[in-house]
């Protein structure tokens, strides 16, 4: 195994790991070594297996970063699968992909960017794959460690007839909505979350609805279709005056459009509703993200603190859909997931589930 | 593949089954045949396929049912891998397993009783599919196509802590709980949960917690507890007077307990708060199954019909649970997830995902 990238959910994976290496070995029988560690400056790499739990010093004294002399490394390695686990959020790593594929790679990521680039990369990660029976597994891309994408592929495989997903793929903007009310500037909410580390240091980078749009297209082409990220209908919540300029002028001019969400906050209340930001894909082959409300039972308005909600409309779960719910992001779930991933390829190896 | 039974779980998927092989073999490129079906009375053999849109006429055609002149049947044709689908609720069929898995097939079911038999029957299935290099899948046993079993095993084997998993495993006491309120009498709701077919034809059968209980030892034991099903804490909502006779008699006689439950749910509707039959295991070490109040705000006062959920809680989901809702019970999900399972299967013989 290779690791790229050690920043937040790559340093929580591999101690995650190595508290875990152990019981793999006795337990489920996996031999999994790390053989290097590169972020963009640095690279260490080893023959048997990286030291663990000093990886962080080894790193720092180790020579400088050279993606080719990595994969080259694994690739002449003595073991007999080689998997690289991209922790990036780089869009340049994912271009590799498919090279790396065709040179006998397996790759698990959680970055979102080589699902949501063009269709033409999109597919030819799947041929080459496919072609070199290798890997390419990715399901925290939706919900961190919760299970959506495995669950979407249950549902699909085993002939099910998809009617709708619709969610709450933002952890941020279920925290704001969560949070927000008539009694409250949303101004206010979006800077108090911003204090508690909720959102990007730009919150912007949330509530243009980008990253929820993403995951919309990543489910979407789950589903077989050919989508394209340009193609979701997307309602940013930051407005259009406001879309240039630092992070510091839209947080200073935020409160302006105050009063315009407070009507609508407003609106919603009086009927007994909440407010929340969703992404929704249907069988008439719509995918949107925008603000909607819902009944105040709604099982979108009970959803506490930064929680991800996803519901499966098919026609198996038909009157009462497939409900997934719980923290959505995060180093922590996330490494898991990843985590996960690796021990489901440990698996179609040959290692018993 | 062979398959041992074909009531109403066993029917929908072998139908299930015709409509998406020619899929599995296209796309997935899985070849799978079914080389035998039977009952406990009849028994269809084929050397190369069922022919599965005529199976049932065929059946009725066909020799006595023989499991041991079955199972021999799979283990001398031709093909690489021999799996058996056991859809019966019998405690017969799973005395079989531990020889069925020593003689090389590996099997998979929705069929609780192997799970919660005793642990040294547990323990002795596990031992010889690890020896024999053979699977065991039982996703379908908690909560049916819901993905309940496999999150948990992600949530430890990623070396999660966990803390409580509390749910609604019953799908015939959610809808009675769900539609039971001071404003009704419980003898009536059960009467009619009966008339709509969402209890037993013995209404006892759901309502001793029986079943809650075996899915509490099933999820136990995947947490490495060695408990059975005696010791979990068990309180029937059959009343004593009632648990035997007729299930005539026990219809007849429930009013004469309306009061009890009904003193029951007005305390409750007082603190704004509603009952439903809950299964929970903790960290202390305990599983119980009882009736509890919750606040009407809480995600289990607010389900519908006869979905099930159910709330995980460890070190990672601490504060916000990893929450699973859905129907949890019926022929349909429950072929699906059985299917799921063998495609599960199928990726572990080297199938791609």
């Amino acid at each position: 195994v290779g690791i790229i990238g050690t920043g937040l959910i790559g340093k929580e994976f591999l101690s995650l790991l190595h508290e875990q290496l152990l019981f793999l070995r006795k337990e489920r029988n996996i031999d999994l070594r790390i053989l290097g560690i590169t972020n963009s400056k640095k690279m260490l790499l080893s023959d048997k297996e990286v030291d663990l739990p000093h990886w962080e010093e080894q790193l720092e004294k180790s020579e400088a970063a050279d993606l080719e002399k990595f994969t080259q490394h694994l690739l002449t390695s003595q073991f007999p699968h080689t998997l690289l686990v991209d922790m990036t959020a780089s869009s340049e790593v994912p271009k590799h992909y498919t090279r790396w594929l065709s040179q006998g790679m397996s790759i698990i990521t959680p970055n979102k960017k080589a699902n949501t680039g063009s269709m033409d990369q999109y597919k030819e990660i799947r041929q080459i794959a496919r072609k070199k029976n290798k890997y390419f597994l990715y399901s925290t891309n939706v919900g961190a460690g919760l299970p959506v994408i495995q669950t979407l592929r249950d549902l699909l495989q085993t002939g099910d007839h998809f009617i709708q997903i619709e969610g709450i793929f933002s952890g941020t903007l279920s925290y704001i909505f969560n949070n927000y009310s008539s009694e409250k500037a949303f101004s206010q909410v979006v800077k108090e979350a911003r204090l508690l580390g909720y959102t990007e240091p730009d919150p912007r980078d949330d509530l243009s609805g980008m990253d929820v749009a993403r995951k919309l297209v990543i489910l979407a082409r789950e589903l077989g279709w050919e989508l394209e990220l340009s193609q979701v209908k997307l309602e940013s919540l930051v407005p259009e005056a406001l879309r240039t300029g630092s992070a510091e002028d839209y947080l200073r001019r935020l409160p302006e459009f105050d009063l315009q969400m407070s009507a609508l906050v407003q609106s919603a209340e009086k009927n007994n509703e909440v407010l929340r930001y969703v992404g929704t894909i249907n069988e008439a082959g719509q995918a949107s993200v925008c603000l909607q409300k819902y009944p105040k039972t709604h099982a979108f308005a009970r959803i506490n603190g930064s929680d991800n909600i996803v519901a499966f409309r098919t026609k198996r779960y038909d009157k009462q859909s497939l409900v997934i719910q719980g923290p959505g992001a995060g180093p922590a779930v996330t490494a898991a997931g990843v985590f996960a991933d690796i021990l489901r390829y440990a698996t179609y190896l040959g290692a018993l589930p």
